[in-house]
């Protein structure tokens, strides 16, 4: 596979679109993120993060407090990927009517 | 899950993203698509092109030809779609060397 294809597969994954989403507003650490994307599991979401720290999109930071924290943010590479990707999903949003009447035609037209 | 969840993962999805680019060129024939596009099974695509029929962005023919024909093409709100997905796959494409430093760095600091 290009190695830009499988960039775009880490960028538009399913769980890595909406943790970069998650990162425009702020850092997270591990669990509020869970909270605030809500339906991951904890083994997808680390998956997703490590993924997207790997390539540089995602900032780990460990700070040595005790209890032990963990906080997840967006490097400069990730701030300009998040922002384009959350403009799609704003745009998408915004056509959810459109996408619902194309489904009720489809259905409707084979007796579904 | 929320509708525009499920509208972005069907814009965003490996396939999905590779049809849309490809059929911002002009409309392609089923078999002629899957060549472009490469690497995808005859299933995968058939399934990708129905979700993007049912959601509204993309068109499907069926040419009263012999032999039968069938072509595929965007729908005005899949030509939207597919320009929003296009500039992001560009934008990955011209960051492919930042991330491929960014996993050389983060494979060399664990010793991978």
């Amino acid at each position: 596979m290009c190695p830009s294809r499988l960039v775009l597969e880490h960028v538009t994954s399913r769980w890595g679109v909406l943790v970069q989403i998650a990162l425009l507003e702020r850092s997270y650490r591990f669990s509020e993120l869970r909270r605030r994307i809500g339906g991951v599991s904890e083994k997808m979401l680390t998956q997703t993060l490590q993924t997207l720290e790997r390539d540089g999109f995602v900032h780990r930071e460990a700070r040595p407090v005790i209890p032990p924290r963990v906080d997840y943010s967006l490097t400069p590479l990730g701030e300009e990927s998040a922002r384009r990707v959350r403009e799609l999903a704003l745009w998408t949003e915004s056509r959810v009517p459109a996408v619902e009447a194309a489904r009720a035609r489809y259905d409707a037209e084979r007796g579904q």
